[in-house]
């Protein structure tokens, strides 16, 4: 199990995943599961080696000063580790999306048709710091049938590394061929930049981390890519909102976890209703820690916020701070909407229906709320069962994808000699 | 009526696009199909206009020296524009692909879940000559209530800016927006690129064409593309194939219409079957006027035949040549299959049904077919009512689009205060 083998190209290892999806595609699904079972052993039978090769990481990363948070999510323990091998289990008892006859017809000169589910093929997964996506995104390809490279970041190497190595040994005593999961070890950023346009190998990339990595992959991949992430989503709280409900949700979407996509960044708030309830508004949000950046209107009311500017508007914060507009109507809270949001996650807060049904279906996102919280776009939270990301694309797949974003379709047409 | 507005940019048009997008996408599937009928009439009461603007473009392609079939895809005629209307008409049977309702559940905590199919906003259609495409791409877009942005080829210019505005004429008199349909007249190819980046306004490019259009759109576009077209298409006749059958699928899909993209371009023929068929064959190809290009064995066997190089197997012909490579076995076949197909539709010819069956797994395309041609892979012989292309990528949509591939989902959540 040694850590660099870099005697072979990124395209080298492409093609041995290409070959091994090849031969993946025609498994069953008994023979994934046996596989999956025997993968989460293997972790289970190795934290120990797992641990010792995350501390290299950890060493590195305290030396380069990095901080708490990030430090945080690099850190694997016993029970992290056991949290990989039970998220394969989990996958045992899916449906697997593959094989799946999704229409069938005969035509009528006698040609039978039907559309089926098959693997994607390979899969390119192309990740930040946290190394759990190494177990988790290969356990999702193989339940599919895809094979997946892997290219994850430079500050977990080693622990990917050691993860990639188990997974290795325990494909190894199953029917799935070990080539079907790919590392790339090389820390040059040209390793990941090779994999955005291998079409010829390379059947979908997934990057999943920041916005700068994102739109990276985005704007040089040529192979199709599935955009997950950015999420800069809205509350707007009508004028007819109950109150306790609005702040209620405005908390959770704000202070649950506010470094995820789904946390809401932004409340417009209607300005007769911010009217009615500014000094509870104020009270809420300082109780809860939030840190208000306003427009003129809201500035006016709510204690010691700040200005709010363009980047307030247009960006995420992923953290306590919030920001604030004030709006006439609800025309007005859509347009700030369709101008500054990523078409993620977007709530109304009223005890209207019609508003509300007017909003669900005029607001362009991947999810849209009438009096609940956004931090619910989410697979296992929908009960998706298992998520490979959640996309803020419209083709193929659009919000928490679960395994069947992993699948394409396959048209096959029986006959006995039909011509046109 | 005038030609050229040049004093709109291609992203004010788009824009425009855009705001017509969220009037239509509101608009019910009656008030759509009225707006289809009063296009379709508008159509049929312009035809001499229309003939009097294509009539512009037949005299500077007759100037150019542009070949017979390039001329008569250009021509329009009475009868052609009818076929515009009456492909409008078709539109108002099929069922409105957007407001679906896919799935429906509830969590656990009372919030409602729906996941609903909807309009995918903004399609930006970059095709060639073909004037019909301007008026069925509208038709599509505006029956599954997407507002689309055309850009034709300039050889078909006045053609295509007459049956835009005939289109304008008539969406006028209804409620969706004429903004709804643009045309970008210029005839800079800026302008078409200058679409491939505007993520903002455009939310799908498709493009119709040959492979150089098709290219340039997936090699430069940021803005997510639904690629079609290229069909490098095989037949394998296997070692148990049916002589009969063998032969007059082959026929079929190199003859019947050698220009589009389901046509055959190889022929891969088991060295067995060659062996024991190879008058016949011989005989059947030459009857047919079909020019063969063959490895060194089928050269051996198949009179005349002109030695096969590495542009025979990797490219489409379009015309009545095709390429014979003999093969060991299935594997063989298989394995030419992967280097040189481009996934769109591949066919065996068998009598055992053990390798069909293997053959329609292990074959990585849209369309894989057992004993018919591989004319069949088209939205109307299929039965799909209306067809916007053929996608030969895995993602979205495989195979041939009906119109549901003009639609993306949406999550509707429902609830009375739920957080998490």
């Amino acid at each position: 199990m040694t850590l660099l083998m870099e005697s072979q190209t990124v395209e080298d290892q492409a093609i041995k995943a290409k070959k091994a999806a090849n031969v993946l595609k025609m498994l069953d699904t008994e023979t994934k599961d046996r596989a999956l079972e025997k993968l989460a052993d293997e972790l289970e039978a190795n934290i120990p080696y797992i641990l010792d090769e995350n501390a290299k990481d950890l060493e590195t990363g305290r030396k380069k000063g990095y901080d708490e948070a990030y430090m945080d999510r690099l850190k694997l323990s016993e029970s992290r580790i056991k949290d990989f091998s039970s998220g394969l289990r989990k996958l045992i008892d899916l449906e697997d999306p593959a094989g799946i006859i999704q229409e069938k017809w005969e035509l009528e000169n006698g040609l039978s048709a039907e559309k089926v589910s098959v693997p994607l093929g390979v899969i390119g997964m192309i990740y930040e710091a946290r190394p759990n996506v190494t177990a988790d995104a290969a356990g999702l390809a193989l339940k599919s049938g895809n094979a997946i490279v892997l290219k994850g970041g430079s500050s977990a190497l080693y622990s990917n590394q050691a993860i990639v190595n188990i997974l290795h040994q325990g494909l190894s005593k199953t029917d799935i061929p070990e080539d079907a999961v790919q590392f790339i070890s090389s820390t040059d950023r040209k390793a990941a930049q090779e994999l955005f346009t291998m079409k010829e190998y390379i059947d979908v990339l997934i990057p999943r981390g920041g916005g700068a990595l994102i739109n990276a992959v985005v704007e040089n991949a040529t192979v199709p890519v599935l955009e997950t992430g950015v999420g800069n989503c809205h509350i707007y709280v009508d004028k007819h909102a109950d109150t306790e409900k609005a702040l209620s949700i405005i908390v959770n979407a704000k202070t649950d976890r506010p470094a995820v996509c789904n946390a809401a960044e932004t409340v417009i708030v209607h300005k007769e209703w911010l009217f009615a309830n500014k000094d509870i508004l104020d009270e809420t949000l300082k109780s809860n820690q939030i840190k208000v950046h306003a427009d003129q209107a809201a500035m006016n009311v709510l204690d010691g916020a700040a200005a709010a500017g363009e980047p307030d508007w247009a960006d995420e914060y992923l953290s306590l701070d919030v920001a604030v507009k004030t709006a006439e109507n609800m025309d007005d809270a859509i347009h700030h909407i369709d101008r500054y949001g990523t078409k993620h996650s977007e709530a109304i807060i009223t005890e209207d229906a019609d508003s509300a049904e007017e909003f669900l279906n005029r607001v362009d996102a991947a999810a849209v709320y009438h009096n609940a919280s956004t931090r619910f776009t989410d697979g296992s939270a929908l009960g998706f069962g298992a998520e490979i990301g959640i996309s803020t694309q419209k083709l193929h797949a659009r919000g928490p994808m679960g395994l069947p974003a992993l699948t394409t379709t396959k048209l096959k047409l029986k006959g006995n000699g039909q011509i046109r």
